[in-house]
């Protein structure tokens, strides 16, 4: 299971103070941190900052490398920052993300090939976000035979099935799990992934939903999450569900995180 | 989600020691509290006291019927206590258990046709427990056509697909779930029950464990579960599976168990 650290996003409170204050130490440490509590990819977003992106981006790239060797995960809506930090990236790092929609992989999939870095594609099309699996299925593979165009092998590529609150339509957790087993099964060797906490807006508790959903698409296959490695339930349940999805030979994993005091 | 109440069972330590005192206030609280608690069948099970089974399920039976109007789950090896347990019900209940072993079957399906109860159907036969999904599936099959030629509706049958600990092999938690969905596709209409707690045997954390597999099976189409409907953990991952599985029209499930300071 490949663990994206979510900490490092202007959208939270404490890193969007640390970005106004230029306070280094904390990303450094926000990024060590979750380096050791098994993150495989330091995600790095600072997208709700529209005016000042450019140079809030490089200025956490810096401060991330500095603090540790794990590979980014370039998190923007603007093409222009995800190139910036495709440009500074030290090890194959993430693009977070191209959609199928035609302007957007237009611009964004060639980089992905230039720097030869993974790439997340969320399968929301022209006509924004389906509602079956179905059609978003569709986008999945709209994304998918044009970066095979472009030569990029399937197993760069991450399919984030769009995680839609489920207060919205109660169906959404269904369609969710269904789009992603159907991109799976169609494309053997192409990864999923999951951005969780978009699923309980609008919830009570809504942690214990987050966790639970990545409890149940574990055990469907889900490859990669972007998730808070430091949070002791949401790895708690992680660990638990590798090990129920024959995913962890002998538990160990789960074993080693009992001893280690994460569980 | 059907709640089987699991607290009544003399191999737990307190309802043991009430047995032994007849300390008959324990037991009512016991089964009041789980009815109150969302139980849909209490079960009672007092199968390790071998030589005082048959007065200990007629005492208990006793004072759980004095407290509760939810039916029974009669839970025991021994089919003398399953013919004195559906003697007492008062409402239809469910008989705890048959397996596919020729013997068993033949001595314990007539009694659910005698009593019209429901039936738990373990996936066991004659060669104990087998170790694939196919296999346990053909000893669902052995059972479900027995029943069938008793003229048992399969909705009255809940079948068990064995739950083995993940710490003997890490496959358990597939083969329990693949039979399980086997089970559904082939015979729509029956139902799906687990006890989930031997899935955990020899690991830490076990109610980790067990939580998780019942948000997965539940996402899988479980029907009933056989669970302590007093534990705030287990009940929070039932209600928010339940809500990520599309089977809790408007979440409404999960919000109102958050509004009464369930979750």
């Amino acid at each position: 299971m490949i663990i994206i650290g979510e900490r490092i996003n202007s959208s939270r409170k404490k890193p969007n103070e640390a970005l106004e204050k230029r306070d280094a130490e904390f990303i450094k440490n926000e990024a060590l941190s979750q380096d050791k509590a098994g993150a495989d990819f330091i995600d790095v977003n600072a997208g709700n900052r529209v005016t000042t992106e450019l140079d809030d981006i490089k200025w956490l790239i810096e401060n991330i490398q500095s603090a540790t060797k794990k590979p980014l995960c370039i998190d923007s809506p603007n093409p222009s920052a995800l190139e910036l930090g495709l440009s500074m990236q030290k090890s194959k790092s993430i693009l977070n993300s191209v959609t199928a929609e035609r302007e957007r992989l237009k611009k964004v999939l060639p980089m992905v090939k230039k720097y030869n870095s993974y790439v997340i594609g969320l399968v929301m099309g022209d006509g924004g976000i389906a509602d079956t699996a179905e059609k978003r299925y569709e986008n999945a593979k709209i994304i998918l035979n044009e970066a095979g165009a472009l030569g990029i092998p399937l197993s760069d590529i991450f399919i984030d099935s769009l995680v839609v609150p489920i207060s919205t339509d109660h169906n959404q957790g269904k369609i969710l799990i269904e789009t992603m087993k159907k991109v799976k099964t169609e494309f053997p060797g192409v990864r999923t992934v999951m951005g969780l906490s978009n699923i309980s807006y609008g919830l009570p508790n809504r942690p214990l939903i987050n966790r639970t959903l990545l409890a149940i698409a574990i055990y469907e296959g889900l490859d990669a999450a972007i998730l808070d490695p430091m949070d002791v339930n949401v790895i708690s349940a992680l660990k638990a569900s590798m090990a129920l999805s024959g995913r962890d030979e002998y538990c160990m994993g789960y074993i080693s995180a009992n001893r280690a005091g994460i569980l």
